[in-house]
């Protein structure tokens, strides 16, 4: 790629023009339905585009790939170069936060197309003395646009061909000094140039939204005395021990005061206790709404310290954003206009025929007040921000409304560009994808349920082909207090260990509620159900945290790994390869310039061991045919010599249900005592 | 499909309601490049389309495809149908030649809503006051927007619905009762409705334009003496032999004076002796240009009586549209400025480096005076439009603009919407895709090259896809003048009979340039080349129509077949089975509503027998498992029983390399004594 650039004003159309403009823009990648949501991207990286480029006849094309931030007036420009099948690709950096726009350029390059003539014609011996005055026209009208020294070189250059011309000298060469092409490329003719009919967009994230790990925890239970309502700074005493297993996000579930009306009890009994805390979701009632502090907890200058401690730690508070009122909630008696209300007055609770939920009310987005509901919540965001919370989970964002999100989520990045959102839906795919396309950073996903090696590749197949790729970005959960799923409770340590790791390595973003996690809570509710006995949700827990069993050791290292490894910081350039054992998945990921290579087998059958060959892809792995490499299981450091495409493994779920291996290639031989291996 | 209509005038928004239009519509087909350009349909036929539709939430959603032609100011509406998956479907038909538009209109629907809960609420036993309280608001509502008898019965249905919430009967049917609906339907409530972002078009063009069948013929060889050159009063008197080959598109070449300056001689000569006639893409001369006829041919008047006794003979003539000029045409020297010039002051030939093309001046779509040759080249259809010619041909429109072909196409079916134009483009993919894009109605194709399975395989599969089958409707040709490919040259007669039902079946329009393919014309002008030897290009040849090879016979009967069997008027539902044998290609085509389907089997080989499996896919012959069927070779009349996925096929190219059977499912059986078959 060129690496300069150039500052442009589109000339965007005398129209009397239009009927000479030959070049056609098509097909552009990344363009999201149209243009009318931005692709996404992390600070530092490059924005890849390419697109079909062409026009008729057989002239030569030149193309720009034009983009600046949103709020400049001048587009800078990179070029693009030819792939083949009127394919172009170009590329250009994004170094700061925010929004960019991009476009493409595209003019016939008489420049070009006539010195390839030239050569053409010269190499076949032909006379060139028109070929040669033509030229040095062209050369002159460039000297016209040129300025200072370059127009006198460029007439000097023009009378050297007329010369020439006059001489019947056949001297093709001249016409093709790079010299000459360098100084045209810096005056192009843009007179007929074709702008692509749209402006595209570009929100750049900081990296973490790209590549995280998250931690979830219930604040209220890291209290090291059973029974007793813990505070921030039990909270603050717990970070060691999260930092330690190599989280960089902590998540809160909501902070807020709780609702008495309708409260639930225990296990959800929708008859609460005299003592039965309720749930955290049911937000609002006495001590006050969505900015305040539930008091048990602590102080807003506490919640400030919990931020500066975990940021000593390396880690961000995430918090919860579960826009929703219990009916104690200040708003309910200040605006009741912002909910629906029934025939009888009363408020409308939130309902999903037959189920009701008495102690919860919506807001209710198409109430004419609407303006006012926004306006609210996005106060409520931006007052978390100003306490340095730059990191929300959104609380089912799919039930309320996609304008909203929209909005919402602009109006908070452009104030802060470092914020961003990670959506909670788990609901019918479009309405995923939709959300994430509106402005959501990173999104829950199906992972949680996906069980079987054909159901994991399909998925992760799906997510990770363009036009997805370019908006969703996957965050993997293997539990949620809301879900245990049947894989973990029947599948005991090897089936903590194999979600574990397809997390980590299949998602650059992954997080696990615990401590549930890591001391592998796996009894539901009741047989069928994928809700914890004793949830947190209901009810405080006493977590000990010094069990022998405990995972953090072995998630620590995994985290490790992942930090080690620049190939798990993307979830592109991931590649399934073959096995002939179906409870085996192997699957590997590559940095660009495949300096990083991580291969990852998994037993998926928590209960025997498997075994089998692996099918290696090697061109997605940088191997050549027949050769032989290294592969250091990064979790047991161990290594092996593996060859060629076929190689056989196996794995007892009971010593360790799965392999990261790192790919070490070009192996010692008689033909690189040289190379460092 | 539910066949009423509504006429819909869309409320383009209100913004202060913006925020509350909850629905969202995505990913509509048919779209091409997101709206830029039309979809292509046939007159009588159905536009279906499909979006993805959705809300936040559970709500149910009411959606609407709206159409209409593009000159009327209202909208018709069709209701949409969910598929599944937020997938909607619609569908209108379209009964007139020229532009349609259509949309799509969605909304919250909160009667169907209120319904759903209703009944779900109901059978489970809870109480309904407040939800037939609702039920009776909304109703009454849509009593206010109603109009005569329908606000009254409205308002009788909302006093019922209050009437048994007062008594407490959790009388849920009521709120389901078709008539209820009905009247509910008839009044939707769009305040918050979404439209589309974007107004789609289709191009109705008449029947002929997707199903037609060539046969190109230069006029000048068809006296019925040797060494003559040809009348169009010849033409007509061919025209029995064309029609009974069941031709219904007559395409002549160039009909025009032809130039003598650098005329080519023959076999592309480039010194043409006294006698030699030229090529007739030479167009120009003493005698006139592209409005005029080579007077050896005939006058105009001749002409239309050739065209109105091809009409007699169920023909249409298609004529050549070459858009260049000889040295000798008139417009050389009355337009000198519509040329590029070179420096010497000549004009400036074609040429495609090395070669130069000094017998043929370009036009120079990047003359300022461009609008002069657009409206020019515009008068010289219609000037043929005048004569009675409705189908063109164009010579190399790749090598003109596209923004010319996009206005002078629209131009010529503004006035005359039963126009349409063949794009005679062998170049790029995307090049001659982007030309179907902007206005012609069928495409030359890589079907000349195309001859071993996969390819012929891969190709279909790509442009009966959508998009691309949405746009670009194939003529599928095996030879042309300027192509005798390597396959007839060595193949014979079994190359030219399977390359016949190949293009006949495969493509809904086909043709062959004759009497050169039926007379197995196959020797090239040297080897390796794909010219003919004695090319009609440049000189007169004299055809012997009676001899025995002649396949005037199997043409005829394979046209028939053609006209008999709905399934092969259409490029739609092509499907390709699996054989056992590489040399065996098996497909099939079927109409919409299963009525007829047609099964093609072709020995590619034309050198030995081949034997194999094929391996159906039942389901897209609408067939059962394990059912018995019929399979009638409509070629030799000839009928087998075949059972289940898997049956045997033998074919021996010097008996016939193909077989195109008439699939005849429900054999009689016990089961069906009382059906026919």
């Amino acid at each position: 790629m060129i690496q300069s650039t150039r500052q442009t004003n589109v000339d965007s159309g005398n129209l009397s023009q239009n009927g000479r403009r030959r070049a056609v823009i098509e097909s552009v990648e990344p363009e999201i339905d149209s243009g009318r949501f931005p692709v996404k991207q992390t600070i530092g990286e490059e924005v890849v585009v390419e697109a079909d480029v062409f026009a008729d006849g057989h002239d030569t094309l030149s193309v720009a790939l034009l983009y600046r931030k949103q709020e400049e007036a001048i587009w800078r420009e990179k070029p693009m170069e030819p792939l083949g099948n009127d394919r172009w690709r170009g590329a250009f950096s994004v170094e700061e936060l925010g929004r960019y726009k991009y476009t493409i350029l595209a003019s016939v390059d008489r420049f070009k197309t006539w010195a390839n003539a030239l050569e053409i014609n010269g190499r076949a011996g032909q006379d060139l003395s028109q070929d040669l005055i033509r030229g040095a026209e062209i050369l002159a009208e460039t000297a016209s646009r040129a300025t200072g020294g370059d127009a006198t070189d460029l007439l000097q250059w023009s009378d050297r061909l007329t010369a020439d011309a006059a001489g019947h000298k056949n001297n093709w060469e001249l016409g093709l000094d790079p010299k000459l092409s360098q100084l045209m490329d810096a005056y192009p003719d843009r007179s007929l140039a074709t702008t692509y009919s749209r402006e595209l967009e570009v929100v750049v994230d900081r990296e973490k939204a790209r590549f995280s790990t998250w931690y979830e925890m219930f604040p209220r239970s890291c209290s090291p005395k059973d029974g007793v309502h813990a505070t921030f700074e039990d909270c603050v005493n717990r970070l060691p021990y999260i930092a330690e297993m190599g989280f960089d996000v902590l998540y809160l579930p909501p902070i807020h005061p709780i609702g008495s009306t309708g409260r639930k009890g225990k296990n959800n009994s929708t008859q609460a206790m005299a003592h039965d805390i309720g749930s955290p979701w049911g937000i609002g009632g006495a001590d006050g709404g969505h900015m305040d502090i539930h008091p048990e907890l602590g102080t807003m200058e506490d919640f400030r310290e919990l931020v500066a401690k975990a940021t000593e730690h390396g880690m961000e508070i995430a918090l919860d954003l579960a826009f929703q009122c219990s009916p104690d909630h200040p708003y309910v008696a200040s605006h009741p206009d912002w909910f629906r209300h029934r025939p009888d007055g009363s408020i409308q609770f939130a309902e999903n025929p037959p189920k009701r939920y008495e102690d919860i009310y919506p807001f209710d987005f198409e109430s004419p007040l609407w303006p006012e509901i926004w306006e609210e919540l996005k106060a409520v965001i931006l007052h978390w921000a100003n306490q340095g919370v730059r990191i929300f989970r959104v609380d089912n964002p799919h039930t309320k409304s996609f304008p909203f999100w929209e909005w919402v989520i602009g109006e908070i990045k452009n104030e802060h560009p470092d914020v961003f959102f990670l959506a909670e839906a788990f609901t019918r795919p479009k309405v995923m994808y939709r959300l994430a396309k509106v402005g959501f950073s990173q999104s829950y996903t199906y992972f949680t349920w996906k069980n079987a090696k054909w159901e994991l590749e399909q998925y992760f197949t799906e997510i990770v082909q363009p036009s997805i790729r370019d908006f969703f970005r996957p965050n993997l959960w293997p539990n949620t207090p809301d879900i245990l799923s049947e894989y973990l409770q029947v599948g005991g340590r090897p089936a903590f260990v194999a979600r574990l790791v397809l997390a980590a390595t299949l998602g650059a973003n992954y997080g696990i509620y615990g401590p549930s996690f890591e001391l592998m809570e796996r009894t539901p509710r009741e047989p069928g159900s994928e809700e914890y006995l004793d949830s947190e949700k209901y009810q405080l827990r006493h977590w000990e945290m010094g069990r022998p069993d405990n995972l953090a050791e072995l998630i620590g290292r995994v985290n490790q790994i992942r930090r080690d490894n620049l190939a798990l910081h993307r979830d592109a350039r991931l590649s399934f390869h073959t096995t002939d054992n179906d409870q085996l998945i192997c699957y590997s990921k590559r940095t660009d310039d495949g300096s990083n290579v991580v291969l990852v087998v998994v037993n998926l059958d928590p209960h025997r061991p498997h075994s089998g060959v692996v099918d290696l892809s090697l061109d997605d792995l940088g191997l050549e045919a027949d050769e032989s490499f290294q592969v250091h299981d990064l979790l047991t450091d161990t290594r092996f010599l593996w060859g060629g495409q076929h190689n056989f493994i196996e794995l007892d779920p009971q010593v360790s249900p799965a392999r990261v291996f790192r790919i070490l290639s070009r192996l010692h031989s008689e033909w690189n005592f040289d190379d460092q291996l």
